[in-house]
């Protein structure tokens, strides 16, 4: 892997460190007539960039939806290249990736590349005709899994993961109803809107369909039941045991639970131990499924296991799994997989289930492929190493600076719940915002997730070394005493006082730009989203803080 | 591209030829012990297959959801190579494909998987990065349709571009009802089995949702309003109109009129002129939006035009277009295309739409080189030009054959209808059946589709030649005069009369494996998908024909 951090590539000089001259004079020239194709400009690498960020900027407007948003609103990046954990910008600036979990085994890894052009050569059609492909990649998944989890159903997205896991889970007893967590976030159809709180809360209060149960979040640092709880799992258990009784009582029947092995969007949430095991008796005596979604957290990420939901114990094996972002190492697909009797339950309808693309020989390929290169380059043992190291690192930051609230995480899904105050624990949200900012200036991409968007979220490519973990948790502690420093907050090994955090945004602004995201995370109705999200009006707090 | 037809390649022999002994040797052979590798034996034209035929076979009904079937249940094909319009199975046997629309600029085209591996090398990440694949990819895809078209959504599948369509359409007014047409398949997500009778109906008959209303397909040779009706399209139309009062009666708001701007699965169905602006009337009217699904007919398939909808003429431009299975020539991507209104309306409600892997620069790199293909190879001109031919030759077949009802098409995507009885039209459903299996035999791919699935249904490739066109429709009319005369229908120039096609499949038998067949299309418990599809338990009906 490449060395160093945050540097550029070659000896090119950025135009635009010198306030933009450069870049404008690069956009004048190129201006021309309106519609006339645009010349391509060589770039770093061997690459071209066919537009100006400024013209790229302007297209995406004009033929992107508004929905879609862009990371760094005020600044977008454009990456055009990308490889291992570090992403490159036009100007060949490089990016440390903390981020795309998507990108599992690095992005731009040449063995997927070159099972992908292998295959495309051949053939790529769709799952109606016999192919190898199809079944020794259903074999080499299943073989990962839980005897019992042997049926697989190849589909092209997480969001079409889950659709297909609830279609499953309904068939199975004839049942509707699903009980979700609050704060999950399960895909962006119609179907699944309708179970993500994370989504169907930003619609206003009567979002919620009469057949979804919201149970809540296995959240021991603040959720309704904590670390000090003598037993959090079983009072968490019971609390859908709880829903289930009541949903009974209204003639209703549960079909699935449906949970993230570990919440991802909803702030990093390791779920206690037993959680899982409880959850699944109950939901079995009323006769529904238990649908673990591994989209964000699968093949390897937690190191120890292969699968998040190990973590539970071996005592839990779920009904239906779902898998997906990863998967592909950015190529579109992903896989359901069940039990036995419930695939044989869902056929028995006679509907048949035709997917156009899923498990066509180009995407099982590329499946095999990330397998392969995740067993051959230990990625599973990296994420246990390295993501041990990067939270000893964090530990030792929460000794030290009185922001950070909570660190937890496994493997390399690892989340900083920063805070204002530790005792009662007030989400810092726009401290969280404004590290990102200042790590982006850094070369570092981090997110901030959860219902409050306070929580910084590691989820890097699998290959994340060491030496990347030291680096941004360094970067991570100056960022902090800084912004400590600022506002009065105490620095130090003791940090258990109740210290307000003085970080205003837009101090002397009636409405606050920041107050106003903050308020819209409470009430969703900002993008609260994988990947972090950063909306068009964010306005960087650093402005004004005083340093 | 390479000559001949059903020929092999190379000088293999075909072991299987000899009673299957040559291929019973070789499974026992590689058999071994169980769990082990199992051993690659080499293929014509360098390729390797890693498990026999009957292992495949075996993994897949291990691994693979039951409700995933294949073609020809009795004896799949192993397909292992693919190019232009040819497939080739396991033992170097070529096909000629006149199915598959998927590979629509023929299937494993270099200058896609030039395309896409360039791309892969480089970068493959979300559309959260500002990226230029993805502005130009639009800025393309935009200027194929009217000007009011100009804001995309990327997604992967045609099934996420329909249920993204109906969020679209909903959020648009606060509207819930659908307008969805007869026989109409639209995807395999919750939200589109519900507007999907092709589907919903084989569940029952309380599956039909409250807020769907099924409109009559608009079918001049089957439907209400036949080719001897003065105005059709104005009729059918009409249909539309009382259904929209009668759910304004009931207090209901229609959010989409929502059909193919064809009908595949439903029986290769061509509306009427002038259908399409009608409805839209009468459903702006109503606050609805019009949706032309193109997944299965977009991209130059119909020749003339680029989109279907266009052969409703100039003044005719839907609210929202979907497109899926040809635009990435098996590459699982797809897109929603909508007016800015729209957009803005559906941003408006704060809510973010991030979709994983839709829009990244892999798949928009392959989408662009598509739409060189179609281009640079005149694809559209071909689609015309051995359209028209396959036409001709079809109608001249008409004339010629009793069981030839009604040949309809446009460009690339032509149906043949099969009838026993000229004037009463009763579906030859086994007829069609027996035919598919008898090309399969001549190594020519086919289907058969429809509610009756006694439509032959062309969509090959876009390579597809006229001599390609030529060869399909001489086998057709060696077998359909076989079949003739096998039950003495009248071949000839007179067809007009009552013949009653005396084919019975499985004669003697009390229940009739095909006759059952037959019923459950017309109940529907059978699977009528794209591409058509044979059921397990078929038993072909030429083993009773007396031939």
């Amino acid at each position: 892997m490449e060395g160093g951090h945050g540097g550029r590539e070659g000896r090119r000089e950025r135009g635009w460190e010198g306030g933009g001259v450069w870049r404008s004079r690069l956009r004048d020239k190129r201006r021309g007539a309106p519609g006339l194709p645009v010349p391509r400009r060589a770039m770093p690498g061997g690459m071209e960039e066919r537009y100006s960020k400024a013209e790229t900027l302007a297209l995406r407007r004009k033929h992107i939806g508004p929905s879609c948003k862009v990371f760094f609103a005020k600044d977008p990046l454009k990456i055009v290249r990308a490889q291992g954990q570090y992403m490159f910008d036009e100007t060949g600036e490089k990016y440390l990736d903390c981020i795309n979990n998507v990108a599992h085994v690095g992005h731009s890894h040449p063995y997927v590349t070159k099972a992908a052009t292998k295959q495309m050569e051949l053939l790529n059609t769709n799952s109606r005709f016999l192919h190898d492909n199809l079944v020794q990649y259903a074999q080499r998944l299943t073989a990962t899994l839980p005897e019992k989890l042997s049926v697989c159903y190849f589909v092209n997205s997480g969001s079409e993961a889950n659709d297909l896991a609830l279609r499953l889970a309904r068939q199975y007893h004839g049942h509707q109803d699903v009980i979700t967590l609050e704060n999950a976030y399960h895909g962006h159809v119609t179907s699944l809107i309708d179970i993500s709180p994370y989504k169907f809360n930003q619609l206003g209060k009567d979002s919620k369909k009469e057949f979804v149960h919201v149970a809540p979040s296995p959240d021991i640092y603040r959720g309704k039941y904590r670390e000090d709880h003598p037993d959090p799992a079983s009072a968490y258990a019971e609390e859908v045991k709880k829903i289930i009784e009541e949903t009974q009582k209204n003639g209703r029947k549960i079909a699935a639970f449906i949970a993230e092995s570990m919440q991802s969007c909803g702030g990093q949430v390791i779920p206690p131990v037993g959680y899982f095991q409880k959850v699944a008796e109950y939901v079995h005596a009323a006769g529904g499924v238990f649908i673990a979604d591994e989209v964000q957290v699968g093949f390897g990420r937690v190191g120890k296991h292969f699968w998040a939901f190990q973590l539970q114990g071996e005592d839990f094996v779920p009904d239906i799994v779902t898998m997906g972002k990863p998967i592909g190492n950015g190529h579109p697909m992903s896989c359901v997989v069940t039990t036995r009797e419930i695939a044989e339950k869902f056929g028995a309808s006679g509907l048949e289930y035709f997917n156009t693309f899923g498990g066509n020989p180009v995407s099982c390929a590329i499946g095999l492929a990330v397998l392969d290169v995740i067993e051959k380059e230990d990625l599973q043992g990296n994420a246990m190493r390295v993501g041990s190291y990067l939270l000893e690192l964090l530990v030792e930051q929460k000794k030290k600076h009185p922001l950070v609230g909570d660190i937890r995480g496994v493997g390399l899904f690892v989340g900083v719940d920063l805070v204002k105050d530790q005792q009662k624990r007030t989400p810092a949200t726009a401290e969280a915002l404004h590290l990102i900012y200042k790590l982006k200036e850094q070369k570092i991409l981090l997110s901030a997730d959860g219902p409050y968007r306070n929580i910084l979220k590691f989820k890097p490519p699998m290959c994340f070394t060491m030496e990347d973990a030291k680096h941004v948790v360094e970067k991570i502690d100056v960022l902090l005493t800084e912004m400590e420093e600022a506002t009065g907050m105490k620095t130090g090994n003791d940090v258990s006082a109740n210290i307000q955090c003085k970080i205003k945004a837009n101090e002397g602004s009636p409405q606050p730009e920041s107050a106003n995201e903050s308020t819209s995370h409470l009430n969703g109705a900002a993008c609260r989203q994988e990947n972090g999200f950063y909306p068009e009006k964010h306005s960087v707090p650093s402005k004004t803080i005083r340093t």
